[in-house]
């Protein structure tokens, strides 16, 4: 079948490459010229603009966004709106929140479909896990697509209606803000502990039968093996945090309790914070009712 | 090589059989006739008692202790004292508290190693993820036998000196529990959100190529498929907790904070108690500074 | 001074009462008789409606809203709004949310100050706190009022600009929920633990030069008196939670780690829902890797 | 009645002074000379030695020991046993973990009463809360020196048998460290809130008449007061912990979650680590799964 993907990055050019390889056609389009021409290189079409691209798709066109969450994809879609029929099939591949998913399934004209994509760059090899939201039709016809992108056939669902594949990849990724700390958790534990671990060691005897082995604590041994069981210069800070933010709002707004991915986040808001508030006033408050001495910065 | 294997429980019955299918040979005792005659028609040379097993393992004994965490190993070790010299080596491969570990390791003649085994039953095809306290060249004596009930020489190492081994499975245990509930939380949001989801087909996608996939996640996975996704009769009531226990106590003493394992702990114990006291006060204090109406239980 | 108090609940009747007290006049108005009524028995002046009160209130009006937040205010300000200019001042005393502040402020030809009012039932006696946002000098007219609400010159203070006295409210109840949780921690591990203690002594003891003494101890100790060591059949299921969320959303925008509060309001969710997802998963996930027994629900 | 009182640093000072000052007399000595002095300025019988002491009050003796938790307990009570008899009274005034007092109470000829003390520095002048544990007699006998160091008859009671005084003092502590931590999330999301506060305007008009006053709110009051709404130079850097942490560990043993407890305690930890290796750890593997940049600490 054919496909048009908008958005060449990383991402996009993972799924043009996978999908060529499938053995499909696709035409590819992005606002840099060079990531049009790395496509094109791989073995798609060149589209020259949005609109090129929809020419070039013909009928029934299918198109994969893989632009950055937020305005571009409503501007892609906008630009999109006038080439599009209710026959046409369009999927939004990025981390949109499922609420904005549901609006646009509800402004296009062409059925859409909210895909949830997880694996990041290791998908290259072993292609992703794909979570859709939509109409059942679309999903079907988009199966061949699907299967090229993802693992194979099991490594993607339908898993409702419109917003419910984006709904499903923010929770995963609160799940997977939970599972990161609590590994972290346990190797600090081991490397402030009693024994002098080698923690790429230990990482791989669980890796190989434990009951905790994962990707991640495969991701795990090797960040063991590149930076040493110290973890050398890197920093105590972590950056993102904006699908976990999601998945606790969603959860206060279900009042379904989720203190571990809550906790998971507010460690990375304080992995931000030079010093934090909370624990300074506790320290002065000491002094207050106990005239423990109070700790200051030095000059 | 020849190993003495005392405790023939579900664990211990895979060691036996995992180590003669490697083409060793084993000596089998247990306190349950029935125990031993099953590890004899699995191959082993059956034993009628500790010093019998002791007896016929002859020089250079190599042991294998697969009993119950706690007094059962001390009293077996009593029992093999009489037998035991320098050159010797017993393994204990249950769920030992490290500190145990580390006394026994010095009050035994022979060489000791402490083996944390992680896997459950599943290890009985797949081999088991260990990890091992003690001596280097007992480790190296042993290497055939562990090659033999791990998954291969990848899952087993030297972690380091005595309790080691019991350490790190201590620790590993620890997260387990945090990844659990982790597991736990992202599904309870998804049976509670806004969709009417099939979370076998969830765990399906997510394991083929999402981030957070894993082996806890396959088990999820063939939760919902046998219990459907709303888990059927399983009741709120988790059992367990001493190994968690045991990392949070640890923990504290290393002054490192495990905020994600310490909830999940709290969650089994709150998961046991039908009525928690601290929420019920919390009830009656809304009354007390809100004249909120009070829920009372109905008769 | 004159004030007109619109909304005679339990909460406006004392405003009613302690501004008359004060020696002010009142005109106050309310959808039920009956309420208008009792606050004339306590020597306001009724009011047939909105636009009779605010007749009767003549230039400079000065208003205190204390109807239920949300569409009751926005709907009460409509009335108001041909009744008012810029000289006049109108307080909302309620739980309103700081931003729906922020826009009424803005949408009101009158000056409008967002009033945080803590306190509860006990404050008829007491006086109030008052956490006041808005324009200086319509709180500078409001002082007078303010004084007899509150528990004098000390018991109210500006905050800052249009939202801020919601805002400091709404931490205020963040903060609420997690002293409530933790005194409930607390005595929940007395009430469990090795002593058969007298929970009503122990808060008593407490209150008298004790480190954690406050009001809400003082709450806690007479929850001891009149219900017993065990709580008899207060349930364990505790209402509410909106200001709590708002507090953790809001935590969630400025990115500042609020765990106890976070906690405190999962407690709450908790302990409304029967049998928690996670906990029946843990559950038969154990039996996933260790075949350990699921525990069922008995039918 | 007569009271001798070893141990004369400043908490020992203040019940020196109270009991003199109620009309009692006090014989008092501490291995320094100088706080020996001090006691005897404030109208104490100065004592030489333990023995001194001992031989001064008589028959029927009643001591108070106010000297650090842990050895100097033992070693003083080693000293004081050849001058005991049953008739006696002893009273460990300090934060003793309630197993060894339990163990002493055990192993002393006299009368033993555990007994926790709250209310620091502050109550020299308000008196103490006074958690005892140990014979009623002998609870009854010292009433009058309690009634005087606390902060009235309201300000101590009898909570049960040996040890749970100390208990109930434990557990008030781990509250303590939940509290605190509470009121600093709360500010904590003030001072990085939308709004330019002045924190002790906001703790003073909280402290008069909101729900969650309280002597450790008075304490944030007097804290912004002297430190500026910035906390001006307060490092992050919380000390202590040890009764925290016998809380939580009483906690595992009985099964009790204490989450905030926990958190409250994990933050002090938290604030002694300059980077968290689990955060560190989290930073890389978001490189591993998604090639976000790795943050390094700078050179």
């Amino acid at each position: 079948m054919q496909l048009g993907v908008i958005g060449l990055g990383r991402m996009g050019q993972i799924v043009v490459t996978r999908v060529v390889e499938a053995g499909h056609e696709v035409v590819a389009f992005d606002l840099s010229a060079e990531a049009v021409a790395t496509a094109a290189d791989a073995g798609a079409t060149p589209a020259e603009s949005v609109a090129d691209l929809a020419d070039r798709l013909g009928d029934d066109k299918r198109i994969w966004l893989m632009v950055p969450a937020g305005e571009a994809v409503d501007a892609t879609l906008e630009e999109l709106a006038p080439h599009l029929d209710s026959d046409d099939v369009v999927v939004d591949g990025g981390n949109s929140h499922f609420e904005k998913s549901v609006r646009r399934a509800e402004e296009t004209t062409a059925a859409y479909l909210d895909c949830g994509t997880s694996g990041g760059p290791a998908g290259a090899e072993l292609g992703f896990s794909l979570m859709v939201g939509g109409p059942q039709w679309a999903y079907d016809e988009m199966t061949p697509v699907f299967d090229a992108v993802a693992t194979g056939p099991d490594g993607h669902d339908r898993m409702g209606p419109a917003g419910s594949g984006h709904y499903v990849k923010m929770v995963h990724n609160g799940v997977e803000y939970a599972l990161m700390q609590a590994y972290g958790e346990g190797f600090e534990l081991l490397a402030n502990g009693r024994y002098d671990l080698d923690l790429e060691s230990v990482a791989k005897t669980w890796n190989n039968g434990a009951v905790i082995r994962s990707w991640l604590l495969e991701l795990c041994e090797e960040a063991f093996r590149e930076e040493g069981s110290d973890l050398g210069d890197v920093a105590d800070h972590v950056s993102g945090g904006s699908t976990g933010t999601w998945t606790v709002q969603e959860a206060l707004r279900q009042e379904v309790p989720v203190p571990l991915i809550y906790q998971a986040l507010a460690e990375r808001f304080g992995s931000r914070d030079e010093a934090r508030f909370s624990r300074r006033l506790a320290n002065r408050l000491r002094y207050g009712f106990g005239r423990h001495e109070v700790v200051r910065e030095e000059e």
